[in-house]
C-alpha cells in the first residue's frame, strides 16, 4: 500500500492526522474525539484518574528491535497500567507523536494501531493527540480512567499485618532487553518469550479494579522494579515490607528456567536461587558475557513487565491470579529473605512522578 | 544555589522528582497528586476535556532564544488554550519532561515553575508527570478541564448568519520568531514585545467559558494561523467564513506599526494594508532580507499567539475583549476581503488532532 512507502513529510501533517483518524474506532466513553481543539470523555465518577509518560527512541526502544505496533502497544500499556494501579478503569488515551520527516506513514499508522489495540484491551478509546517533527521517534501517551465510585488505591495505605500479593510476571522484560542488547535474537533459541516481553507488556488491567473491590490498602504498578516499587509503598505508607524470593523465583510470577537459560546464553551464572537448575548451558556463540545477567537481579529490579503489587488486610480471599509474596510490618524499608535490602534499588532510568 | 550547577544525571531521577514535587502547590481540584501511579483530579461535570501536545527543542523552541520559565509557560499555555477553546475551565496539567543528562537541575525547576505559573493563571494544578532522558529537551503537556455543565463548543457548530469574533492578538509571535531567526534580538529596538510574544503566549483562558455562556456556536484556538483555523471551522461546520483584514490589521488584534517595523528591519516591505505607514524604516545592520517578512502574512498565517476565534448567533452582545471580524454564510472555505482564499493555509508544522 501507498502508506508503506510515502513519508510523513511528503504526506503532510493534516493528511497524516486524517489518516490516523480514519483508522480509529470510537466507543461510548468518547463525546468529542479527534478533530477538535480537545477531546471530551465521559467521567461518570466525578473524578478523573490520569497518568502520562514518554517512550523515546534510543532511551526506551529501538526501531530495529521492536515493530511499530509493539512500540505503540507498550507506550499505551505503561500508562493504562498506572490507571489500573489506582483501582480505576481506563477510559481514554491521548497521544503525542513526534518523529523524523522520513518516517513512513505506514509505520506511524502501525504505531497508532498498537496504541488502539492496547487501549481497546483495557476499555480505553484513543480520544486525541498531536503530531510534531523531531530527530527521533517519541511518543507521549496520557491515559485517563474512571474510579466507578471506588476510592483510589494509593501507595500510602499499607498497614502492618497486611499481606503483599502480586499478579503478572517479573524479570522477563529485563532479560529480553539484555538479550537484545547482546544481539541474542536468533529464532529457535526458545528465548523469544523474554524478548517479546520487553517489546510489549500485557498487564492485567482488570486486576486493578478487582484489587480495589477486594479491599486493597495500597497498590503499585511495578515499573521501576519490584524492590524499588515496594520501597515506594513502604516509604509512602511508613511501613516495612518483607517478602521471600522463593515466591517470586517460581511460576507463575517468573519463569526461572527460561531466565536461567537467558543468563547462561549471556555468559552469566545461569543459577537461580529456588530454580534448582544444575546444568549450566553454554554461552551462545558470538556473544560476550553480560554484566548482571542474573535471573534474580532481573526479577528483583527489572521494571518493564508491569506486574501489579497490592497489599490487602490479613485474611483476604484473593482470586487465583494473585500470589502472596510477603507481608507488611512496622518499621521501614524492604526486607528480602530476612535481610534488609540496602542496594540502590530498582531501575532508576525514569519513572512516573 | 546548588541546583543551578548540578546536572539531572548527577542528581538522579528520584531526587529530581522530589525537588519538583517540593516546588509545586496544590489546589482544590487535586485529590491525589505527584508521587503515586496516577493523579486523581475532580471532574464535577461528569465529563472531562483533555488536550495534549509536545514542545521539542529545535522544532518549537531553542534554549538560547527562550528562558526555561517561558518554555514551560508556553508548553502549558498551548494546551490550556485548547481546553478554553472548548468552553471549559482548565483543572489540571500533566507533564512529561525529557532532556540530556547534562541539563542543570535549576533549569528544569525553572521550566516546571513556568508550567505551574501558567497553569495557575488558568486555574489548573500540576497533578503529575514523568521524567526521561533524551538527546534534546522535550516537553509533553496534557491539560484537562471541566465543562461546568455547559455543552462543549466544537468546531462544527457555525451556522450561516453567525458573526465571527476574535479575542487575543495575531501575528506577533510569528514576527518575533522571524526576528529571532534573523538574529534581530538587540534590546532597544522596540521590537521586544514581538520576541516576547514568540517566547510565551498569554491566552485569555476565561474568554472560552465566557464565549460558551454567550452562546458561541463554534470556537477554535488559533494555533495553525487564522486562515487555516477558520478553515477548520468552515470545513467542520460545512459553511463559508468571510472576514475583512481591516479588522485584524488594527489594534487590538494586531500591532500593525510594530509589525511593519519588524518587517522593515528584516528587509521586507514594511507596508501593511490598513496600517497606513508611509515611511519605510531601514533594515537593521547585520541582517539579511527575510523571505515572507510581511505583516499581513504573519497575521493571517502565524500560529503561536493563541488568539481565540468563535462564531455567535447574529445580534449577540459581546464584551469589549471580542472584536467582530466577519461572518458565516452558506458555502465552503474562507473568503478574505471578498476574495476566495486558495493558498495552502496556515502554518502546517504540526498541530492538534
Amino acid at each position: 500500500v501507498r502508506e508503506a512507502f510515502i513519508t510523513i513529510a511528503e504526506y503532510g501533517e493534516f493528511a497524516l492526522i486524517a489518516a490516523i483518524e480514519k483508522t480509529l474506532r470510537r466507543n461510548a466513553n468518547l463525546i468529542v474525539g479527534i478533530g477538535d481543539d480537545a477531546a471530551v470523555v465521559r467521567a461518570p465518577d466525578g473524578r478523573v484518574v490520569a497518568a502520562t509518560d514518554m517512550l523515546i527512541e534510543g532511551t526506551h526502544f529501538r526501531r530495529e528491535w521492536s515493530a511499530a505496533r509493539d512500540i505503540g502497544g507498550k507506550a499505551a500499556a505503561r500508562n493504562l497500567a498506572d490507571i489500573a494501579a489506582m483501582g480505576a478503569r481506563p477510559t481514554a488515551l491521548l497521544v503525542s507523536f513526534a518523529g523524523p520527516g522520513a518516517t513512513a506513514v505506514g509505520w506511524v499508522l502501525d504505531l497508532v494501531a498498537g496504541i488502539e489495540q492496547e487501549g481497546s484491551a483495557a476499555g480505553a478509546v484513543v480520544a486525541g493527540g498531536d503530531t510534531s517533527s523531531a530527530g527521533v521517534v517519541m511518543l507521549a501517551v496520557t491515559a485517563i480512567g474512571d474510579l466507578e465510585g471506588r476510592q483510589p488505591v494509593t501507595r500510602s495505605g499499607a498497614r502492618p499485618g497486611d499481606v503483599v500479593a502480586l499478579t503478572g510476571t517479573l524479570g522477563s522484560a529485563a532479560a529480553g532487553l539484555a538479550l537484545l542488547r547482546a544481539g541474542v535474537t536468533r529464532s529457535g533459541s526458545g528465548l523469544e518469550p523474554l524478548i517479546q516481553a520487553h517489546r510489549r507488556p500485557h498487564p492485567s488491567y482488570d486486576a486493578g479494579p478487582e484489587a480495589a473491590e477486594l479491599g486493597a490498602t495500597s497498590m503499585i504498578d511495578i515499573s521501576d522494579g519490584l524492590v524499588a516499587d515496594l520501597g515506594h509503598v513502604a516509604s509512602a505508607s511508613e511501613v516495612q515490607i518483607e517478602f521471600r524470593t522463593t515466591r517470586i523465583m517460581a511460576e507463575p510470577i517468573s519463569t526461572p528456567h527460561l531466565l536461567a537459560r537467558a543468563a547462561a546464553a549471556l555468559g552469566g551464572t545461569g543459577r537461580t536461587e529456588g530454580a534448582g537448575r544444575r546444568k549450566r548451558p553454554g554461552r551462545l556463540e558470538g556473544t560476550s558475557p553480560v554484566q548482571g545477567a542474573d535471573p534474580m537481579r532481573w526479577v528483583l529490579t527489572g521494571g518493564d513487565d508491569h506486574a501489579l503489587a497490592a497489599t490487602f488486610p490479613p485474611g483476604v480471599s484473593l482470586s487465583e491470579r494473585w500470589t502472596t509474596i510477603g507481608q507488611v510490618s512496622q518499621g521501614n524499608g524492604i526486607v528480602v529473605d530476612g535481610k534488609r535490602w540496602t542496594a540502590p534499588g530498582g531501575w532508576e532510568h525514569f519513572s512516573t512522578w
